[in-house]
């Protein structure tokens, strides 16, 4: 049985980042950058935007912040993002959720150009990943996915399940499996017999924010697991993140199995900087970037 | 075992959709209206075109048809396009497929504003039926649906198995019916044990354009079978339509199916019409349209 250690596979494409990063700025003197939009003064998003900047310098991109106070209008938001699909030198743009309640994230994400949408959240990307088109694909499922691969060569006519139907990531993910080939079935709340859906996937794919709801008995012998939920919980009078798999007992019957924290986690944040250089590469006409 | 009349239904649709459009013409004045676009002289075309302009004035709405040579440049058709997008007359704009080889008709669809985009084809309406957000629907799609809900009072809980993954039906079909609550598997010329897949099926879909690829013994018992296949075979000496499922041994077990012609098929000219009237309600701040 393989541990999927998403930590490392994280920090080894953020490497690989960093190196496709030195080529376009040897070899065209570019450097790709991503700008995040933070509105308000949550203390969750300042963290989560204040470690996606170090990152993005870290794989040697120009990291660009702009904050807006929490009473700025949904006008002022949409202004700056218009500014920022202007801007020839922002390859992403980043609006960080939640946004307060008197904006419409709906309205905002969806003024953000395709091509510099790295969270890969607007309409034209979803659609573009349905119609099988190239666009920037959404970060957590593109990195269940590349987890699944790193163990499995070829996901080609293997069944998978996605438990869980969000637009953020069971949906996509379903997509991108579909994409590999894989015969995709899509689980939710009003699935019947749950245990014997999730028994017939060869990739048990887990994401619906429920501590343990996914069951050891519910793995298929040697099934390789993905466990996208991240859930919070008190226990033995700690504190500890947990996924929506049941780890102790799935991984008596998985192949591989990715652990909550250090599997799918940290895979965000590396897809992140990926779609950042692979929208710079495609905008500033650089061809494709293999990362 | 129930023959869905899909002919009979797609008829009483579009006498409701009459309704509804007599309904707009007396309270506001105003015509919806449908233009298609024919580029070339397949004949083929030409009689779907004509078919559909006939259709759309027996609802009671206008119909407005543009010829353009076969040799038009692809500017010529993307002009027309955005000519009518502007043109606050037209509600529905439909581009007939195929286009000639010299224009990218990816290029063309991906012009047509999304909210007069009748075929629903554009990046953006199948990025909204993704994110579950207000749009245009597929009409083939659509009208599956439509059949299977006409025998089955609550699709909720049910398993769905969509065979065929193509971005016209197979793709949008599996995401309404998830829509619907079913628990949805997608399946295509990759899957493992595609006979079992469908077994597991209370609502089969087939949509491969492979003549009785489906055999009767895939079948559930009592499950409903919706054929989607429109194949043009040579038998016994003469030419005849069949659809993707054998038909003659699928009954046997099925509790409900459509028949091939006279299934879904005449539902697809129908949802045209009828994403037509919603287009012109929803364009013109008329609130949404129950048809």
């Amino acid at each position: 049985m393989t541990i999927i250690d998403g930590k490392a596979f994280a920090l080894k494409l953020r490497e690989k980042i960093a190196g496709a990063v030195r080529d376009i700025k040897s070899s065209c003197n570019i450097q790709p950058a991503l700008a995040v939009v933070l509105v308000g003064e949550d203390p969750a998003s300042q963290v989560y935007v204040r470690n996606k900047g170090i990152a993005t310098e870290k794989a040697g991109m120009r990291s660009i912040e702009h904050k807006l106070a929490a009473d700025a209008s949904e006008d002022d938001v949409v202004s700056l993002v218009k500014k920022l699909n202007a801007d020839e030198e922002v390859d992403g743009i980043l609006v960080q959720l939640p946004l307060p309640d008197h904006i419409s994230s709906e309205r905002v994400i969806n003024e953000i150009h395709p091509d510099k949408d790295v969270d890969g959240l607007t309409e034209a990307n979803a659609g573009r990943l349905i119609l099988g088109k190239t666009g920037l694909v959404p970060c957590t499922p593109q990195g269940s996915v590349m987890l699944a691969k790193s163990v499995r060569d070829n996901l080609s006519g293997l069944n998978a399940v996605v438990v869980g139907r969000s637009i953020l990531v069971g949906k996509p993910l379903a997509m991108l499996l579909l994409a590999e080939n894989c015969t995709v079935t899509m689980a939710h709340s009003r699935t019947k017999n749950l245990d014997e859906v999730c028994r017939e996937a060869d990739i048990l794919c887990a994401a619906v924010g429920r501590p343990r709801m996914v069951e050891g008995r519910w793995v298929k012998e040697g099934a390789t697991v993905i466990d996208v939920g991240i859930n919070r919980i008190e226990e033995d009078g700690k504190t500890r993140l947990i996924g929506d798999v049941d780890f102790d007992s799935a991984k008596e019957r998985a192949g591989a199995i990715t652990p909550v924290p250090g599997g799918v986690g940290p895979m965000t944040i590396a897809c992140l900087l990926r779609n950042t250089v692979i929208a710079a590469a495609r905008r500033r006409g650089l061809g494709a970037v293999e990362v």
